[in-house]
């Protein structure tokens, strides 16, 4: 049975198998090592990420996933009375359900590595001019989420993360490390381009590599090719599959 | 549970979740909908696959895939006397380790779709080219694999697949319809780029289309985020998930 590794959150997770994407990133990487699965649910919060963990991640099962990625927040964290208003969470509701999340997965499995991802930075100008390449001058207005408010969500899930004692990257600071990442890793002031997918990537792998599931130390699942003698093949395979 | 579709081959499937990769396009498309299960062993001819068939399928197992490609051939026209003569299997013997393949497969689920693609053609120049890239002059003089060669495994893969009444992609032929498939579709001869994984994804989709694995026409796993009502979202979960 190959491990798992469950990529669970919203459209940035569920659009991760796209060009450059940083889900099919891993798959290349895990390649005969683990699977990766996407549990990616655009438009999603975390208020009805919650409805789904018990399907996801059903209490009982013998084969949970070795790690699970958490990533929401994006969504959570538009603005009250603003045209995305149906998609916000309160903060402390939204740090609330982070835990309940955590938990539930401590529980499904305690040897499981969690790694809490904050939603990354918002790029207002490049939404807002998305905005209007859909709806013309038709397009609202006010911005719909503010980077600045969208930083308390980050903040408040690194926060849930070290109370937890669970890993977390701050996707929302390290992306703004980089100059001009308005453009470089956002596509429409919000998701994510190849460039900004890399980012998310790099520090997954670091996150795991620093626990126990680097991908270059783990065992390939059958023998590899160069190690099959063509003239005795059952022998590279007696070991691992007999 | 949520169906699987199963890729089962050699390294053009090992490296189908690179940019572009024709996995991580089906991996997007039946996002929510279907699990793309990623086998591909790079090296491996039909001889060796069949010492993993009990271990990735094994059968009675309750939850089989609902679809498998299974996509070798590529290394077995190696030609014998050549650089890669350790990989060759005669044509015949790769004819009957397929019968073998599908004959497991159809025991593991009798509804199973399975779709039997062939090698994509050779570029021998291409193979040159990357054997000189990597050796220099000491690079071999005759090539390894013949697209004429390749092309009689490419006919033995369609012909195993009427005989036993499963579906086939005939790459090989395909990619040769477009003129300058050499460069556009091959990276080194024998491997895809983005263009020739685009091939295989398109060709792939048509097959489960034309069965009953449309992915637009499968249900999503949980409510589309616009059917949830943010003042009740009890309602739209109850449904699918309660």
């Amino acid at each position: 049975m190959r491990p798992e590794i469950v990529l669970f959150g919203d459209s940035i997770t569920d659009q991760s198998f796209r060009h450059g994407g940083w889900g099919a990133s891993l798959t290349d990487i895990y390649s005969r090592k683990a699977d990766i699965v996407v549990r990616g649910y655009g438009g999603y919060n975390t208020r009805w990420a919650l409805f789904l963990l018990n399907h996801i991640f059903p209490l009982g099962s013998t084969t949970p996933p070795v790690a699970t990625t958490v990533f929401f927040g994006a969504n959570d964290a538009a603005l009250s009375g603003r045209t995305s208003e149906r998609q916000h969470v309160p903060l402390e509701e939204y740090k609330e359900n982070l835990r309940k999340i955590v938990h539930h997965l401590k529980e499904f499995s305690p040897t499981m590595i969690i790694v809490l991802i904050t939603p990354p930075p918002v790029d207002e100008e490049g939404r807002q001019e998305y905005a209007k390449s859909l709806y013309g001058e038709k397009a609202m207005k006010l911005p719909e989420r503010t980077n600045e408010v969208t930083g308390t969500y980050a903040n408040g899930c690194v926060e849930v993360a070290k109370e937890l004692g669970v890993d977390s990257i701050n996707l929302w600071s390290k992306m703004q490390e980089t100059q001009g990442w308005q453009k470089k890793f956002l596509s429409d002031g919000l998701h994510l381009t190849a460039d900004g997918n890399g980012v998310v990537y790099e520090e997954v792998v670091k996150v795991l590599n620093g626990a126990w599931l680097s991908a270059s130390e783990m065992p390939l699942d059958f023998p590899h090719h160069s190690q099959i003698d063509p003239h005795n093949p059952e022998k590279a395979f007696q070991q691992t599959c007999l």
